[in-house]
């Protein structure tokens, strides 16, 4: 399908993915590899309009149907402007979060129709599946501590548990495409987890 | 599935939908039915600015597949927040443009995954029909001239060419559902071909 190598970093809030993204970015631009590092949602111009509209406190109304269906149209907009044609010219793509971030959230998260979603994404995406996916564990209650000071709430974090769950349920699905790393620990040892992790990849 | 009557108004642009949708509003208020005027893209809180996304000339960036799924956002969170309650009310809710607008303008006109398009946005609505359609027919080079004076192009009418084929198409596999009209004519011609067509669904 694609020359590059399509890898995604997953995992909820505060679990370090844009430090790792950033440190694989390092080492394998040492290696000579032409790297992509992206994200979503937001990744592109358009996207990031996609993303105010979909983090906007305001929108309280907005609905679960509605916030898949845009965090599906900024994923299609991500991968033909931005993803594909990177692969296609034999770079290395490092994109936090991808489908499985709207399958474990939306889907798994808030028990929502996950075929419905994976399907949807799969069209939107034109079946574009990463190569490597990097999932990084942690409890909720540690991870989110980093991002969300002391307002957890008991919902939230039952949620969190059920996202998490969703992300080990899938992985455990597709052990050849998903590998699973304790995001605990020192930046330098969760990198040479990751690395471990795409071993044999390059 | 519900008790109200949900029907939708269809057709290029200039070709009197608005208008049409007042008169029946009227007509039908007269009558003593509780009815909802709305309208695709755009008609809600948030829909408006996905519908500004969608039509900003500064986004020509804009992939179509993208543009199809920003349309479906749109869509799920009007018929969620609007449609359905009116209807499960028993109220009637006339609506310019629905899902056949996304599958003659994406699907015919830009010669795009009908079927894919049609999955979306059953998925989208939760598969919520209109009970009744009223396609609005005209030639394009004379209903487009009143939108766009004399700027229309070759490209263009061959695009709403098409367009309008695809609603020929949709209404010959559905004569129960799509009812075609002839646009042309005064208001009030047209207003009895509306009432015409509606007729025995009240």
């Amino acid at each position: 399908m694609h020359k590059g190598l399509f890898i995604t970093l997953e995992g909820i809030d505060g679990t370090g993915k844009t430090t790792q993204a950033l440190l694989l970015k390092d080492y394998l631009e040492g290696k000579g590899h032409d790297v992509c590092h992206t994200f979503e949602p937001g990744g592109t111009q358009l996207g990031s309009q996609i993303r105010t509209l979909l983090l906007n406190p305001e929108h309280s109304e907005l609905h679960a149907m509605t916030e898949i269906l845009l965090y599906a149209a900024d994923r299609a907009q991500h991968v033909y402007e931005t993803v594909r044609p990177h692969l296609e010219a034999g770079g290395t793509v490092i994109c936090e979060r991808y489908t499985d971030s709207s399958l474990a959230y939306q889907g798994y998260g808030l028990g929502l129709d996950i075929e419905g979603i994976r399907q949807i994404n799969h069209w939107a995406t034109g079946g574009l599946l990463p190569d490597v996916t990097i999932y990084f564990d942690a409890e909720p209650a540690e991870s989110l501590q980093k991002t969300k000071g002391d307002r957890i709430e008991q919902r939230t974090l039952e949620y969190y548990a059920r996202v998490r769950q969703g992300f080990l349920t899938m992985a455990q699905a597709e052990p050849g495409r998903i590998k699973v790393i304790s995001a605990k620990g020192t930046r330098a040892e969760v990198a040479s987890r990751v690395l471990e992790a795409l071993e044999g990849r390059f």
